[in-house]
């Protein structure tokens, strides 16, 4: 966080960049994440691992609100942003099964055209 | 993001630890970003600077949707997510000025005591 020394404007200005450089971050970090979340649907999907993990989720809460306690972050809030983007994940595995049953589906149609007699 | 190699139980593991280490970032950014807007909160309230500016959201939103577009993450899910941290930035606003009032009141209540005869 850079502050501007004196004047409001030049303060407010130096805040505002120090927001959309973090914002920069943000984004970055929140692509690398549904990268990975998008390689451990595929990867359940593929040996037919169970999707869900609630003991898995327990334990990612309380982490992140033990990290948020540390940053000085409301843990409240820190849980709420983790279910935020845990329901995209979850739209996001949807849209991947989806995508795979319309597949089976074509698949399903073309083999039943090439076994016509 | 990193990939275990054939073993899917490793793989998985490995793919966890990416997003943990992910979440942690996102916790130091998010706590970051809230004392920045926490400062400039205070530095409208003390130049009375209007608090919204609507100018400003309206660049930050296009920005993000072009930085989301840049790292592959959906646009809708960005801008989703700029208005998920700016409710719970409104939230702390709303709390610093209930506390300025409650402390505008005992000051003037203390002023009334000190003002008896």
């Amino acid at each position: 966080m850079a502050a501007g020394g004196g004047d409001p404007v030049a303060e407010l200005s130096a805040l505002r960049q120090s927001i959309d450089n973090i914002d920069m971050a943000l984004v970055a970090m929140l692509a690398e994440r549904f990268r990975c979340t998008k390689a451990v649907g595929e990867l359940k999907a593929r040996y037919k691992m169970p999707p869900a993990d609630p003991d898995r989720e327990a334990r990612q809460i309380a982490r992140l609100r033990e990290l948020a306690r540390n940053a000085r972050l409301d843990p409240d809030f820190a849980e709420k942003f983790l279910n935020f983007i845990i329901r995209e994940v979850i739209r996001h595995h949807e849209a991947i099964a989806r995508d795979d049953a319309a597949h089976a589906d074509v698949a399903r149609e073309s083999a039943a055209v090439e076994a016509r007699p």
